[in-house]
């Protein structure tokens, strides 16, 4: 340990409740540590960590129900929904190309359009925070190259109606792409509607460093044919593979071998259970605000919303407490695998010390 | 470690001639391993590594002679470069920007290129491997966004006239962006003009988990002024920070924990010994090529090319030799820090085996 950080730890996670990053899968932890030193973008000078993506992408087509799946270990999901508009912008006709998602659609569909130069239209969300379909549709037309649906959305957990957005899309000859960054880990086990098997989604971001208990970098890009990936692909003159579909060159091989080990370990036993606990403290938290008079967005995944006024938010977080807000200014709780019933109840006697 | 991964071992680095990567810094491995679960991209949960990430931006800035550097760890030189790239055409005016690069530009540019919609014109290179001035100001028009400058190519290890590019780019108005991701680990202990004190260098990318001696994923992308950064930024709404400016969303606290550690430990005396190092053992590599008769060419940089027959690369690989060709069947061989002049001994002596 160099000096400068023998004063600094990193954050512990014993008080974070904002963040979709968690405590890596101990086995995740360890394989990360041995593959620090590879580069899963230099198939032919790493070809172990290549063959631990090959089989991580294996894995994630288990999660989301596709056969033969076609991606990558991506840098996160960012990277991810990115490379899902610019798939499809690649492979759409016509120089305006734009993208339909709902207003609740992860800020990286914002960065997506300015880095691509493709035109974002955002469709209201309905009174439950979901895409509205109708809203959505009529914002589609022929220049449309995707139709965005979120499954787990970042601010309130909700799910978009992914076979009905599937109809807008084809309606409209454009591709579908789910956004199941965070919800990817904990939907195999609840009745929504939202892998590849429900709707015909063409691609998917799916993020094993949230839910999945990998450590970062480690997101998730899948596709179901082929053609996605080759539309991303760039030639790689120096070295010995042929070409690249990743945004990325040099790559964490951390992350892919971090990913694999987490899902190795994890699917399906290990997610089911993560999620059912984690469900039930989002009801717990849920409940215990209510209790208190405090308006709460149902928490349909492990997401709590709420109405807290501006002071005690700031109070909690003078208290050590990471916590953040919506858009329009309620706190969110992410109930990812660290948080415990103990944690909640830490916490809720805090908002009782400061209400 | 689990069942699958007993099997399977990460790449030890005692035959990679051919990556970039290295073997990390005793104590960036470790600081990467501490800070695994972290995310400097949500700068109010994990304050810590924040911190740790505008120290290294400011030690990246003491490497490349710039006071007061706008910047960050990016994921690798592609982010880095797409980003450069990406700021100029967001602050040129016009809808037909282009990008002037030699060829022995990186391929990343021709990434950015289709990523961000953007024409890529390239430059021949001289005799020499260096980007041809006069081709290049040829080619640069009103519409020419930046200019593109390398110091230390990938294939050849060559550094292009840098200050005669600033005057390219000015004459056109556009910016001047140098790629120094392998070379400005090693520029320093030179007399080449390269950096941001030798010309009127606007953006740069140089990367930590090169020469540098950091983990992957550490990219460094810099910039002279901050309307730069200004230039990439994007609203985060449900973060408790304002604007994000990085390409990726959740980023590798690992990759950030490392860099710092990585320079606080080697910036200036232990970088200046590793350059003395593997220049000596690229100048003995090329001689000893020579003296077999091969085609060499003259190692400004610790990187050496070289002609040799297919069937002997072939026969080098199956000795599980990792190198790799330049895009003219070349070999090359890059002196990174875990090349020892043992390594080059063995690798001489398999030469000898197969020719």
């Amino acid at each position: 340990m160099t000096r400068a950080e023998a004063r600094r730890a990193p954050q512990d996670f014993d008080r974070v409740l904002s963040s979709m990053c968690t405590d890596p899968h101990p086995a995740a932890r360890e394989a990360a540590q041995r593959f620090l030193a590879t580069n899963p973008g230099d198939p032919e000078t790493y070809p172990t960590v290549t063959e631990l993506e090959r089989e991580a992408v294996g894995m994630l087509g288990d999660v989301v129900e596709l056969d033969d799946p076609h991606g990558y270990v991506a840098a996160g999901g960012t990277e991810a929904n990115l490379q899902a508009v610019r798939a499809a912008r690649n492979l759409a006709d016509g120089d305006d190309v734009n993208v339909v998602a709902p207003e609740s659609a992860h800020f990286s569909f914002q960065k997506a359009a300015d880095v691509l130069d493709v035109e974002l239209r955002l469709a209201p969300t309905d009174d439950d925070h979901r895409a509205d379909v109708d809203a959505a549709a009529d914002l589609a037309d022929d220049d449309t190259a995707v139709v965005v649906g979120v499954a787990g959305t970042t601010e309130y957990g909700r799910v978009d109606p992914i076979p009905a957005l599937a109809d807008v899309a084809a309606d409209v000859d454009a591709s579908l792409h789910v956004d199941a960054a965070w919800g990817g880990f904990v939907l195999p086990f609840t009745d929504h509607d939202w892998n590849f098997a429900d709707a015909p989604v063409d691609t998917m971001t799916i993020d094993p460093h949230k839910v999945g208990q990998a450590p970062v970098p480690a997101g998730g890009f899948l596709a179901r044919d082929p053609e996605t990936l080759d539309a991303l692909a760039i030639a790689t003159p120096y070295l010995e593979s042929d070409t690249q579909p990743t945004l990325g060159g040099t790559r964490s091989g951390a992350g892919v071998a971090g990913a694999h080990a987490a899902l190795e370990a994890l699917w399906p036993a290990g997610y089911r259970e993560t999620y059912e606990r984690s469900q039930a403290n989002a009801d717990y938290l849920a409940a215990e605000l209510s209790a208190r008079g405090y308006d709460v967005v149902e928490p349909e995944l492990p997401l709590v919303a709420a109405d807290l006024p501006d002071g005690e938010f700031r109070a909690l977080r003078d208290r050590g407490w990471r916590i953040s807000r919506t858009a329009s200014n309620a706190l969110r709780v992410v109930c990812m695998p660290h948080v415990t019933r103990e944690m909640l109840d830490a916490f809720l006697a805090d908002i009782d010390a400061v209400a």
